[in-house]
């Protein structure tokens, strides 16, 4: 693996690959990177989860993290990615982590350049490390892929995390369903009502709502979303045993999901957030140590 | 000591301890963590002399410090502080220090969260660390704090550091009086001149005019509030022997205090600055050796 | 050298130290610091390079870095320079990187101050760690300094890089002419085309066109200028072997230079930026080590 840009250039075995490395950092394993290698973090759009998860990862095994700041970067002198890019090449970096508004951004950066690009999410195209770490909390839960219901919920059109994982869940044996209102669902087919998806649901992953899209929009209300589309408590109860409840985060309370049940004893929103790191630690230390 | 989170909160022995440690500091002695640990700086308001010293207390004590950009958070798109927090304990803080504009913004974080948190300042309520080295100051010069008298001169209505202080010198024995213009003493009962306040003071400590709140004020000049209630050349040289000035800063030169009186003899102002150093190094141990 | 603020400070033989230092770092000489020391980058200017650069320069020579958000900080609340930098002084800092946009702001900084202070920029005036990189590089190709011809071609009355380097070069003995539209000659004396000095140049060092300031002016043209005074495919065939191609970058691709040969054979644009890391290397050894 030279570079993390998307779900669909990972085969069935890099996933398993990823996921069992991270079970043994989980289990206290230590990275076997034979030096410290030097890395930056490029997030062009703001980030809590995914920067922080990386930033730790990367200390946990062992890098250097060099600061960049997108914000006051040459980058709005006009400087392009290619160069900014090149220049921390030339700078040493091993390997950059990405998060930036264009579809494929990445594409520019293939050629010319010897940094292993990880792409920490590309608009509204791919979340690929995000959704390893959404594999990996399935597969902790439940030992397989095969055969499992997963249901994914909400804005399924602008969402990174639902395309990265239907890719990979399909390919894994899962069969997928969506649920979102009807002018949210693009190329999918999908589901518009919670009416036989939620009783087999071995998992309900939802999405968040992206209020920056939406909320402009007249027809678009918080308490009717909740209604329709959100897990409220009535829901939770019609789950069936062992099921759990994921999302990406960060969530909004009361709209994809009733606030007491964001740390109710099936959900887990920021066991997420736990696993990522180790993933990440995987995604980072599989690419290093092949450089 | 779970959190540092008010002086109100701290017993006499508390504050003992934290300063018997920041001398050891001082005196070259090394931190006793046998492990190193991960914390975070989360400043949703400027900061220089805070932040940075904490920055550098957490090296020195051997932490890893894992970057938090609060303009660049998920907290933009509407996360809570408490799903921030919790976010960042996930992924494996240990601690974290918070600033913001928010008085007590850290009860919501009392429950269900397992970091521990130091309050670096909350709105205009309390600034305990800054607090903690302001004790360290005196108590370094005089070596007690018994019968001293400190006068505390400026906006102390909107000041953390008035409040923080207060508590904390009158418990441990000061005679404390306040000096500010009429208009700025709010719950305090206040002087309104120097006469009588400036002999026996054994420390007058400067409060920051801010600006950004008076400024706007028409009946507010800077040169009438450095001659009614600045420390002047004048009032300098009628202190008594052995009594220092201090302030917080930053510095408001020629409003506060006279620009040339700054780094005077008895100035404290940036010593102050470097006993915040290893008073946070002893709060951070004390802290997260009890974890 | 106690700190490092203009070209026009050093001597020769300090060039040429710089220059003999960085040389054995890119050879893989380990750094001769025999303690961690502390910095600081106060960066007030948008920077991708000279920033990272330095962040790695002082990583490799095993300094801590202590993160400054010249944004956050308060100088925005009215504090000066000199008490800033005097505050990071306190905190234990032992050097300081600035980029300001005020030229020679380090002026206020010389007395009273006991941090050492590296200029990574003053406003139009120098740039000196920039000027010792590509004094590196022309040393690396041409093994001296005396007889070589080179070109500065650009906007040389607002760049920092020009200055700085026409003071340096001539007095190691090189030939130095300008190129540039009339209207931006400023105190220089300069060409205004090509003719006579593309055929005999050892290095052309072609500066930004600083869009920020010349793209609202009118008689401006991207097109004219790159007709004009850019490095065009038919400019570049007609250099002499071994002459070389220079930009500090961040480059505007087709202004000051056709895109496709930003990578050419005879360029060293992104061999500078690797330049840098080994030469800022060697300027912290050299003043920190007499700390």
């Amino acid at each position: 693996m030279r570079n993390l840009l998307s779900m669909e250039h990972l085969t069935n075995d890099d996933v398993m690959m990823i996921i069992e490395r991270a079970a043994q950092f989980e289990a206290g394993e230590l990275p076997a990177l034979a030096k410290s290698y030097q890395v930056a973090n490029l997030f062009f759009e703001p980030s809590t989860r995914t920067k922080t998860s990386f930033e730790m990862a990367e200390r946990n095994i062992g890098c250097t993290v060099i600061p960049f700041d997108t914000d006051f970067s040459s980058m709005i002198k006009g400087e392009t990615l290619y160069d900014t890019v090149k220049t921390l090449q030339m700078i040493g970096m091993d390997a950059v982590v990405i998060r930036a508004k264009e579809e494929e951004y990445y594409k520019e950066l293939l050629t010319g350049i010897d940094v292993a690009i990880i792409n920490g999410g590309d608009g509204t195209g791919q979340h690929p490390s995000q959704s390893l770490l959404d594999l990996y909390t399935i597969y902790k839960e439940f030992g397989s892929f095969e055969g499992l219901n997963v249901t994914i919920a909400g804005d399924i059109t602008h969402s990174r995390v639902a395309k990265s994982n239907a890719t990979a869940l399909k390919r894994l044996g899962v069969n997928v369903r969506f649920l979102c209102p009807s002018e949210w669902s693009g190329e999918f087919e999908a589901h518009h009502s919670w009416d036989g998806l939620l009783e087999d649901s071995d998992v309900v992953m939802l999405l968040r709502v992206q209020h920056e899209r939406h909320c402009a929009d007249e027809c678009f209300s918080k308490e009717g979303y909740h209604e329709q589309y959100g897990m409220t408590f009535e829901r939770e109860a019609r789950m069936k045993k062992n099921a759990i409840i994921m999302h990406p985060a960060p969530v909004n309370r009361d709209v994809e999901i009733a606030s007491g049940l964001v740390e109710c004893e099936r959900s887990r929103i920021f066991e997420q957030v736990r696993n990522g790191v180790f993933v990440r630690m995987a995604i980072l230390e599989t690419i290093l140590k092949g450089r």
